[in-house]
């Protein structure tokens, strides 16, 4: 067992924030950000899908998903937070749409992964609330959802009853040994972690181009009263923008995500509105008497093959970032292999294809 | 001149604060609310617009807006307000549009009221943000519009230097010489001014039934570098649903308004913002580079002839409600009016059509 160390964990969205939570056992932790819990975090919708997300190509994503999902009952459990276990919906609406999820399910059973075909009649059979101009659909039992707003007060909360401290202050550059303030103080510390997010790229050259934002834009609904439930997380393509829906416990629906390149604006924009209620509306047509209780947008980091970057980039400094669309889904098996790596043990080896050295020269 | 009195104005929206601002000139002034400044006057667009909200058979609301709108620039200095002077135009996209534009203008003439008749393209000359599927329009250049929020800002403080007093409890019955409230206590006065806007009617048993709630729905949006700026306040129909969209200083507009008889529902729902959205995409194109910074709901206290009732209810016990969609238009009169019934002045002559006593057998 390695001896304790002062870690710096940069950055306190859900990664951020369940590294400092894992290390904690053995270390003295420290979580500079300035206004926890996260950005992106904070938006999400708490889609756990790996599988609905999967695409060929990008199988060593699916794997890492895959092996992150095993460890969400536990890794829930230990925070007392709930998970919807009722699984997700994939809907088609067109030929095309119906052409992509052939593709995705013919992918999945090479993997080795079973998913049912329905019908749009047998898809409204399991789910009412699903509209008639949905022709066919994919069934995926496995995938859970999570009220990513609970998660994170949870996570907080443990990371502080672990020990953990923050700092509520920016954090402008990371060297070996230290972090530099923007307010011009330095943190001293063994070993930092860089979980900053579409931050990142700036706090070290290593990173420069590898991490961009990804805004995502997201609307929280109200069912209101008479209006028909929905019980399973509903995906669908419409017009290639992709459109999800989480039902949380109580009467919370959650409607994501635009996907926007656009630097760091992160604005709610009339068009990304119009574009998911519109989109919405044709998977659920109740959805116009619901309530629109926030529109809110968080800037994912995206990287250059939908990977995080998982591993040190020189002594002392590891990164944690890139997540994209998947920070909530990676958040137990990235605090894992952090806590590893730090401790000299071997991380989970779905965890190797995500070293930052695929990237960059690294200096081990 | 009368003897000082101790005053009590039930509701701290437009009206009420406008009332209490006069009065206080010369009596003991109270306003009891639980969360001023008001409900439908912060959620509210600012327009301030008789002539363009006018309609036949409506010609007593029409003197009464416009002997209103006349006072507006001398209220506005008094409290240090700036007015958006470039006027209104009212946008028609069909057949049905420019016919009903077609009545207006001929009632407009028959009152002698001139109105500026432009082709879609004379329109655009004057005003390049507006679409290309408009294709008739009228402008109004007499129409006037205010920050609404600024103004009661401002409302509150002069009611304040003047002397006001708030009871930030809510009512729950008034009657001569005393308001209850909902916490039991109750307070005494000798007069009592029910300004409550779609709450009146609860409070004495003369106005049950003369006034209801509308909900109005009402979004905030900000121009983004590189938006086409819009200068006027711009109306339109839009299958049936009128839309405006009124310019505030600074890169603020202010797009309304749904109207819903729901009762006391005032969430913002997914239908509403839709429709808003789409309606105003089609006068204004380049809407959805803007940003969304705030969907709000208010009630408006709708009366059975859209005038307000404004007048002894009782001795003792006046109101000035039902101001509908012209409650900020309509402030400045109303508070010269309560003010010179209660001093025992005569109000202005066009005040006396929304007498109460219209409706309802009041005691003198």
């Amino acid at each position: 067992m390695s001896h304790r160390r002062k870690i710096l964990v940069v950055g306190g969205g859900v990664v951020g924030l369940s590294v400092a939570w894992r290390l904690a056992t053995r270390h003295d932790v420290t979580v500079v950000d300035p206004a926890p819990p996260g950005d992106a975090s904070w938006a999400a919708g708490g889609m756990l899908a790996p599988v609905t997300e999967s695409w060929p190509g990008e199988e060593d994503l699916l794997d890492l998903g895959s092996e992150s999902l095993e460890r969400w009952p536990a890794f829930a459990d230990e925070l007392g937070v709930e998970l919807l276990r009722a699984g997700t919906i994939s809907a088609a609406f067109d030929a095309a749409d119906a052409g992509q999820q052939d593709v995705l399910a013919e992918h999945l059973a090479s993997r080795g992964r079973a998913v049912e075909r329905l019908s749009g009649r047998e898809l409204r059979a399991r789910e009412p609330a699903i509209g008639p101009r949905v022709r066919s659909g994919l069934v995926v039992p496995g995938d859970l959802a999570v009220d990513n707003r609970e998660l994170l007060r949870r996570l907080m909360g443990a990371a502080t009853d672990a020990g953990v401290t923050f700092d509520r202050r920016a954090a402008a550059a990371v060297e070996p040994g230290a972090v530099r303030l923007r307010d011009g103080d330095v943190l001293d510390c063994d070993t930092v972690v860089i979980a900053a997010g579409a931050w990142s790229a700036a706090l070290h050259p290593a990173l420069t181009g590898l991490v961009r934002p990804v805004k995502g834009e997201i609307l929280r609904l109200r069912a209101r009263p008479g209006a028909l439930p929905l019980r399973h997380t509903v995906r669908a393509l419409v017009e290639s923008r992709p459109v999800y829906l989480v039902p949380r416990a109580g009467d919370e629906l959650v409607l994501g995500a635009t996907q926007y390149e656009a630097g760091f604006d992160d604005e709610v924009t009339v068009g990304g509105v119009r574009d998911l209620l519109a989109d919405a509306e044709r998977v659920l047509p109740g959805i116009a008497e619901y309530g629109l209780t926030e529109c809110v947008a968080g800037l994912r980091a995206g990287s250059r093959d939908n990977l995080p970057l998982l591993g040190w980039l020189e002594p002392g400094v590891l990164v944690a970032t890139g997540h994209h669309r998947n920070g909530l889904l990676l958040a137990p098996i990235t605090a894992d292999a952090v806590r590893a790596i730090v401790d000299g043990d071997q991380p989970p080896t779905t965890t190797l294809a995500a070293d930052p050295a695929r990237h960059v020269p690294t200096k081990r």
